[in-house]
């Protein structure tokens, strides 16, 4: 079965995780197969992707390789958390709306949510749900867990998450970052990833490797060990150890010793940019009408308002996600492998779609 | 970084997940790229290996990919038991000893545990458990789990399961079947793989594909869908639902629609047979001395006792796990990728350190 | 230790359990004693228990004593939602906002909380949340939580009830009635308990005892048994269940089988009706300036805005909880044993502390 | 409803909680009613209890009151053990047979289970199980949680308990005492509390009031303040805080600050004693046959052996335990309220079941 039994040349904009893996990191895949090498870890690709993740975030970091996302998630927030503490998020976060309530079920965690606009949090959002320490009846603040890039497609500047951060070590409360995007948010704001991480004081990150070309493979990053605790068990126990841990380690690697991750993610984010640019340019002409936008276009992602009928008429040709139908409201991704034709191609489909002014 | 970091000739006898993938595997992974497929498992691969689970299991068998085999073993049992339920299991199984507890503190579940001594279970011995019902002191038996081929290498007949399923039933347990080398049982038994599950009457499978020869990817099979419940929600819930699916799909729909499953089985198996036989015959022949078996070699599994000291001197050359260090019991395992060349070596390597009679 | 540590004669306006134990509760209490009952539930007083509920709440009703409040919720709420499941509810309900995670941890439930302005929910609130059934990425909804009377201080109507069921019910819902307060609703509604429960669909109801004058119990009572699954097993599992459940049951019975429960939740609910209206009076007189209300008192709640200097001066006679304290709001809520002269020294000391106008 | 409806003279041999309450218990808990206090635990009884206990169990005692034992339980053994960690215990203890799987379920522990001949664990039993530190595949031993007396009625010295702390203080695990009949013990070994807990290195405690004459009432007893933590948020989480706590808190200081708790105790075990001297008395004589014993009568417990049919006769009059059906085992036992004549009519039911050598 090495034919595969889909049509490779076709691309959606509904999520990057549709994409499949960039061909180097398949490569570096298929280079650690053979041989024996200790499981669970113990192994030279995860040793090295140590090295390489210490080199992005600095000497203390510490990861730990894992499945997927909501894994790293769950297991970020343990370690920082006591068995009765509380995690102030956005309400519109991963961990809040698109988990399953794993944090809860699975990690014990209550989560305290709070309405953004934008899907970020400020200290001012924050204060709103940090209140009632030692009181037993609530369940503690002990985190805040933050996005970025957030699940609207914005950005944090670092001075925006040290501020975050600053507020909430002042109240005792550990900061997590929600990396699922986290390339995508350096190749936008044009910064190395500990810019925004390490060196404005975040505790622990999910490092995200799946939606940036890696077949399966994320990890949490510990960043200040002197506050998270067990990973290494949480990761056990919670069912996110990989027996043969050196084949995520490997495509890790692969994404993060050289620029690759960066390459991808800059791709991505300018597909996006040229998809927005390419309908506002044809509404500004009048070309289209009945289209507008709900978010600025930081990174991959844009959220957009048009009438249902167009949306399904655009859909007979890509796949995409409603965000919120009682909103007309719809989510398009580019990822890594977009190509400038597929944009060119997407716009085409929705200009057909909608009227001119 | 697609030449590799480790030496892709050295292989061991420590545990068939020291192995990488199988080439034919690898080559399925790598022919699903590229493209957009639906994620979390609306696409072709998996909807394909539905088709032929169904083949191996029967037209009522019902597939779910997931990670790794602690999640297969957590969400079988979950689907099957209420939240007040327990399992009876043998004392060694892995869900009782090698899962960090993952079943009780992420699947909620009470393990009964039974002693046994060869790792197989009975209904005289499930019977010693199967008490209490509607007693709300006592957490309830719902299920009954075996593993087969066992954590000592041993094998159920299918009349034995039959005879485990019938008892089980009239007590109103499920049994679930813990399959992570539920290939290397079909392969010994020279049986198909239904012959031993739903034929006689299983209700629930972990579908083991890691250590036969897969990168990562095993399965929930649910063989008897008026038992089980709700697993689509249970794995994502428990964070074992990959985004990108077609990559598991693709591998195991690799391994089990033609007779690759079969052949890497029966090839570990066979390497540990010559393993057994080559030392029992230097042993017969007086060439060496001081090593036992401790179980009958129906797998791929030799639980052996030899001093430490020449355990030591081996694993100069060869790394394999202490099984029970007080017994100075130790566990050799072989894989789909062990060679004949590769045995003879650590049998030589054996011999040397063991003093002739 | 026969002679009290504390002056039984001091009452305050912090909360209905800073109330001690109706005295004919106690009478009861003390008759249940002496000899040997069985433990946990098979004795009398709870069986003649379980008749007085289902005069009350009709003929299918199962009743379930607990020790609290808390508990009631956990157990209800469990029993009718699978482990998936999640809980549609207001924000400022008391299992989101006053059980340290209860529910999430001990009852793995996902909560859905929605904002409201008087702690109620209609259908159209409910509807914001009841979404995405079949989405595993989302904690399915499962069912729906209400307060009464709600954490402020209102009422439902029957026929709002039986709105939200009709509702709940018309998209899969279970419907749960935290009634840590129903005797002071149905005190204030005059009409029977079932009025507002069985009668309009309501499937399970937590049933308070403690805030009405018993020394601790609550109930989980079952309205509908089709929909709710494994209480006694849950009740036990979570430590719910009391050896000496005797005790628990005769204190109910002697609340219930007479009208014992209503003279003291109607008491109370016109204590705070004295309490607000002699205010209320001083406003109108121009006696005192700066007391405002934030809600209607239908039940045994107050919620007032006072400035934090003069409510702080109150507290060197009386103790009462801030509510909010950003808006300098206080609760005041009177109980069973509340009398007409703890209300009156209660407005003086309040007049004393407020200018005139 | 202060007529009871049950007879008050009439006791079992089942259980030490199908007594009721002990007068002078109850005499406090209605001493504490009337007027208003704190909830949740700021009263003057919970502050007297506090002192009381240290004055049992020494200055650094910290006492939190609960509802039940399993709560105790669960609540102690979380306090000293990681997410991930373990707890060794034998395989007959309460927390491993009869609380429905709360220690597992709500509490996220893994037990690991050793088989024992009387209920008791010694260093050499923990060793067994006390391995694996660091190897995160299996759950980490953190706690050994031992029964004072157990639940075959049997005692530990404090030589034997010291020798037990000081082997599992050396592999860093904390000791849980589970105290359900601590009473008993310390009246059968006559000697203080805290002989057997502080004094030879206890780190936590499960105090049990609830056997001993109270009507509910329990304590988490934390004698290592270092090695336990947040109990009191574990307390609300776990849904053991009782709103009106001063009513659980007056009846251990009535227990507690005299003998009162020795004298019960000390009652119940002269009951079992005389009821077992009278049988072996009778059996000597030649005037019985056909029972034998199984423990020692160390405390209030007797473990007998007699035919099905002879227990069921004896049934007629009084009720009891099965405790081994297959080996027509039964437990009988004394509570505080067992009176000299209860113990002989019960022997003579005895004798007249059975027939002459």
């Amino acid at each position: 079965m090495t034919s595969p039994l889909h049509d490779a040349s076709v691309r959606h904009f509904a999520s990057d995780n549709y994409a499949g893996a960039h061909p180097e990191v398949l490569a570096a895949l298929v280079a650690a197969n053979g041989g024996h090498q200790s499981a669970y870890g113990d192994d030279v690709y995860t040793a090295r992707l140590a090295e390489v993740f210490r080199g992005h975030f600095g000497d203390r970091a510490q990861a730990f390789p894992v499945f997927n996302g909501t894994g790293a998630n769950v297991l970020s927030l343990q370690s920082v958390v006591p068995r009765w503490g509380a995690v102030i998020t956005a309400a519109s976060a991963h961990i809040n709306t698109d988990e399953c309530g794993a944090p809860e079920r699975v990690g014990g965690l209550k989560l305290l949510p709070v309405a953004t606009p934008d899907g970020k949090l400020t200290p001012e959002l924050i204060a709103t749900e940090a209140y009632g320490f030692g009181d037993v009846h609530r369940a503690e603040p002990h985190a805040v867990s933050i996005t970025q890039s957030t699940e609207f497609g914005t950005l944090y500047t670092p001075e925006e998450i040290g501020a975050i951060v600053e507020f909430a070590h002042s109240k005792g409360l550990a900061v997590h970052l929600d990396g699922a995007r986290i390339a995508n948010a350096a190749a936008a704001l044009n910064l190395p990833l500990r810019a925004f991480t390490t060196d404005v004081g975040v505790d622990v990150v999910s490092f995200g490797g799946t939606k940036n070309g890696v077949v399966f493979g994320e990890a949490v990053l510990v960043l200040n060990p002197e506050r998270a605790h067990g990973v290494d068990y949480l990761r056990k126990m919670n069912m996110q150890l990989a027996s043969k841990l050196r084949f995520v380690s490997a495509q890790l690697v692969a994404l993060l010793e050289g620029d690759l991750w960066l390459r991808g993610a800059a791709h991505a984010n300018a597909m996006a940019a040229r998809l927005r640019a390419g309908l506002e340019a044809k509404i500004a002409a009048g070309e289209i009408s009945g289209l507008s936008f709900a978010q600025e276009t930081q990174v991959n992602a844009i959220f957009a308002a048009l009438p249902a009928a167009a949306a399904d008429r655009v859909r007979e040709s890509f796949r995409f996600y409603d965000w919120d139908a009682s909103l007309e409201q719809v989510r398009w991704m580019t990822a890594f492998d977009t190509t400038e034709a597929d944009v060119d191609a997407f716009i085409a489909a929705i200009a057909e779609a909608l009227p001119a002014r």
